[in-house]
Order: C-alpha cells, then structure tokens, then sequence
C-alpha cells in the first residue's frame, strides 16, 4: 500500500477518534510508547490516554492542513509530520498546532504510534 | 550523554550551520536521507544540499523556541522536533516554522539525519 495513503488514513483515524472519544486512542499506543505534549513527557499507554482525557476541555474538532510522511528506516516504520487547526467548543478561533507521529508496525499488519510530540504553534 | 543534551547541540550545531554556510550541511545528511520541504520529497545529501542552497534567500537567520526529543527505538535513534522563527535578509516580519529531524547514530559515535520534515506555520 502507498505510504502516503496509509499515513492518511492513520491521521483521519486518529483525529476521528480524538474529537469523539479520546480515550479509545490507548489501541493506537503501546507501552514504550511515549509523548511529548507541550514539553511534558508521558510514556506507556495508559499514562497517555490519562493525558489526553485530563486535558482542560470536552469537545473538540481537529482540521488537518498538511501531511508530510517518510519511510524511518529497515524496521518498517513510518514518520508523519501532521499540521492542523484545533478547534475548541465555545472557543472563538481555533489553535494552530503541528504534531509528528513515528509509527512502527505490528506482527497484525497494523501500525502503532511508537513517538508522538506535539505543539501548538504560537504566532 | 543526555539525549536533550545531544539534541539541543544538534540543533545549534544545523541552524548555525544554515545560516553561515548552507552547502556545509550535506555532512549531515547521508545518501538514504530524505527531506520533505514544503511537501516536497528529496532525497540523498547531494539532492538536499541542492535544494537548500537554491532557496529563493540568501541571507537568513533562526531562532529556535522549542526542541523536543525522544529515543526513537532500538536502533539508538533520536527524534528532534523543533519550532522557531526564520528571520529572512529584508523581511519585517520573522516566519513561523516547525521542523522534526529523525537522527542515526554513525559508526565513529556521531550522528546523520535519516529524515527531515520542514513546515512553515501559517496562521
């Protein structure tokens, strides 16, 4: 399959499931997993998925602008470079962020998110 | 050695070298290296150095906001994301970026960059 595709659609995924039930996204992790969220380092995938449901807000909608993906290497993984509006309920402007995926893949013929770093980016 | 510590060198170490001397780069990058600049793909350290040095300003200038690092597996590999301001020769205003390098270690205890995505942040 296209890599390009396959990112794609990792990245509609995994923002569907963001914006609809967060804590359904410790599947997409596993426990060498870690992430960067705002500078904050979380490794394993309960620690995350505590993360991303603790964070100060209840619904929210991702708008993916770009999608940048490469090959990582022999093992057969796979980097996204992800850019995108968050838009918070009740929020009048959305926040521009940019988040990078390194996705490894697993002995199913799926993929999980081995690094994960994400930022807002500020103007 | 701590691996912050080996990024924020690195980082240092790329942007000053961009910004005095752009062609000094392809020593940082190998022949498998791939470079997705604005969405577009190049690959290899001659292709790369090519496309930087023909970008359409000569004089430039980064200033780097954040760095993020993470351990990028068992291969002793190391991913650098990165968000900062390009401040151009003659322009007013800086601009926004967001760049992730994927490092590997080389043989003599240094290190190259396997992957590099460069985004500019529009608001």
């Amino acid at each position: 399959m296209d890599p390009d595709a396959v990112a794609k659609a990792f990245v509609e995924h995994y923002y569907s499931t963001f914006d609809n039930n967060r804590s359904n996204l410790g599947n997409l992790y596993q426990e060498a997993s870690m992430l960067t969220f705002e500078g904050q380092k979380i490794q394993g995938s309960v620690n995350i998925v505590a993360k991303l449901t603790s964070l100060p807000f209840q619904q929210c909608k991702h708008s993916i602008s770009t999608v940048d993906c490469q090959p990582s290497g022999p093992a057969g993984g796979m980097l996204v470079f992800v850019s995108g509006n968050l838009q918070l309920a009740g929020e009048q402007h959305a926040l521009r962020f940019s988040q990078m995926f390194h996705l490894m893949p697993t002995p199913q013929g799926s993929f999980y998110v081995l690094n994960d770093v994400f930022r807002l980016n500020y103007a």
